[in-house]
């Protein structure tokens, strides 16, 4: 998508092969500063810190990190020492183990000498797969919107959560995908940009892009989404994840699991958008299965800003020495999710239908 | 209760009765600062910019500032034009318009030369009361708290969204009575802190008070407390109200409505903590009948907090030209709370218990 109508993406291949440049997620809205990711130290960084984030792209970019670890050396135990220290990197997001296990088979069988370089191509069509993931979900979710607004017959007001943007992936994004396809065909709609306390992604990233790309939106603090569904200001959610179960229980930003329960003591359906490489077929019970990271507590405690002179500058918010918990995800049960928005359509919450969607027996819970 | 030690209320009157003094709730919890309050201008100001905050002080203050009112002009067109323009200062909180009418009958019918000292009086009593009233929840809610404990074995986990704390009353508070008499009497317990966004009150000021107080505490995001529920970490809600009708919906801070729900999902006791001042007796429905206020928007664009050399100062967080929504309170239906803790009792919330408790005949809806 447009960055002061330049196209970009949020990570990117040098010319030269020799590194990876990628958006520092960190200092948006108001720095765009990209960064060289040159090794996998340097993309264990990117990840841990949240330069990069977003499930897609944590994949992408441990994709690469793997890549160039395998410059250094890609003899088998360097490439499980590099494959386990990626994965330790973020512990919720599935498609960071899926990205490493797609590079790793298409690499395990090569010759040594040939991996680096096989693996490097492999993460670019990662990438390349992801951008096509996205159309089909943007493709998959845009008749939803435009039913909407041919029933209601005026703009559609559309909630989401954190950024599950063109930012959390390559391109278009999982969340956002049906909302720029619908926007860009014409139909009326504001998106309400939840705030995404303690990170911000959604004030920072998701009203970035959304702004950069001309789509209407408004963005309100967390508490907000369950009054503006109670006075019918909201006619849908989309939210994105970080991982999904074989019966459709959905991980994703915390704070998720509130606007699902609004949004159905409401009636306004609420939609998870993702490719089928954020479903975990192994786990069943999200809130039992999936592990939930727990960060810093001075995410809460502190935040970054723009001053008024422009410079970036962190603040506190609380006395000094509270403290703080602060777990960053949450499960929403499938029985609350009205539907997956996915590169193969539209899919109900439930294990025999996202099974027979994507082509896998059930498993019995 | 205490702050470094030494015990304050939230608002006091001079020795001299000249003004009054109030804590500057806007410094909290980077700066200590107390603000004068010598006029009627002076307490519409600290109303309306939040300096003084929280239903039953925000109804103290407007006895306070319609009695200095009463001494430049007592007539009664002087006294109909205080009591509007203080009534207009916040439009959610029903205690506002209790305490301005409680003053306005104390002095209506008394010589002209007589109602500004009477005035004072009788806004003193309501400071008075109001201490009394907070004293009365507690002994209410600290036996639900100190059975919870019994049952579990173990500390109890008490959530609170915003500031009912002694900050928002003149002292001990509402939702925190019961957990100052409880704390007091040894029960174990821990509460956590919504930060309350877009203002942070829980974050600033309940987290203030608790600490200085000696309340073992956690702040957490807005968005943190349904997952927290989920997973058996949230033992008993409580949180306090700005108007609740006859049947017993309740409008509080933005955000509430979603802790009830997530409570209700998980089982979890939800209680809202008031005296008979929050009541308001001519509504039923608080989804159609209570007036949301609307904030500027750049509450949620903009936060103030401490930089690392201690000055306090505003940063951005979103894009500039940022749009923003933001409504200040919601409204949660009465079938969602488990109780009202009031200075009559425990009080289920219908409109029959409700009357009961407060003997008055229930209105028919």
């Amino acid at each position: 998508m447009k960055i002061d109508g330049r196209r970009y993406r949020s990570l990117w291949p040098l010319a030269d092969a020799s590194a990876v440049e990628a958006i520092d997620q960190t200092a948006l809205p108001h720095q765009f500063v990209t960064r060289r990711i040159a090794d996998l130290e340097g993309a264990i960084e990117a990840i841990r810190t949240m330069r990069v984030r977003g499930a897609p792209l944590i994949g992408a970019t441990a994709a690469y990190g793997l890549a160039l670890a395998l410059r250094r050396s890609a003899d088998d135990s360097a490439l499980q020492a590099a494959y386990r220290a990626l994965l330790a990197s973020r512990p919720t997001a599935v498609n960071l183990r899926h990205a490493l296990d797609d590079v790793r088979s298409a690499v395990a069988a090569l010759p040594v000498a040939q991996r680096a370089a096989a693996a490097w191509a492999r993460a670019g069509a990662i990438c390349e797969e992801d951008v096509a993931l996205n159309q089909r979900i943007g493709d998959a979710g845009l008749p939803l919107i435009a039913a909407l607004h041919r029933r209601l017959g005026r703009r559609v007001n559309i909630l989401t959560h954190c950024n599950a943007g063109w930012l959390a992936t390559i391109d278009w994004g999982t969340a956002t995908a049906p909302i720029y396809k619908a926007h860009d065909s014409g139909v009326p709609l504001r998106v309400l940009v939840d705030e995404t306390r303690p990170r911000n992604q959604g004030a920072a990233l998701t009203a970035f892009e959304l702004g950069q790309h001309g789509v209407p939106y408004a963005v309100i603090v967390d508490n907000a989404g369950g009054h503006l569904m109670q006075r019918g200001e909201v006619d849908l959610v989309i939210v994105g994840a970080d991982r999904i179960t074989a019966r459709g229980d959905a991980a994703n930003k915390i704070g998720t699991y509130l606007k699902a329960l609004a949004a159905r003591a409401n009636g306004v359906p609420f939609y998870v958008a993702a490719p089928y490489t954020t479903f975990d077929w192994t786990i069943q019970d999200g809130l039992t299965e999936i592990e939930i990271e727990e960060r810093s507590g001075e995410e809460v405690t502190h935040i970054a800003g723009r001053l008024d002179d422009g410079r970036v500058a962190r603040v506190a918010l609380t006395p000094d020495g509270a403290a703080a918990l602060n777990p960053a995800f949450d499960v929403t049960p499938a029985e609350l999710i009205d539907g997956f928005i996915t590169d193969r359509g539209i899919v109900a919450a439930n294990a025999k239908a996202l099974a027979e969607a994507f082509g896998r027996a059930p498993i019995s819970a």
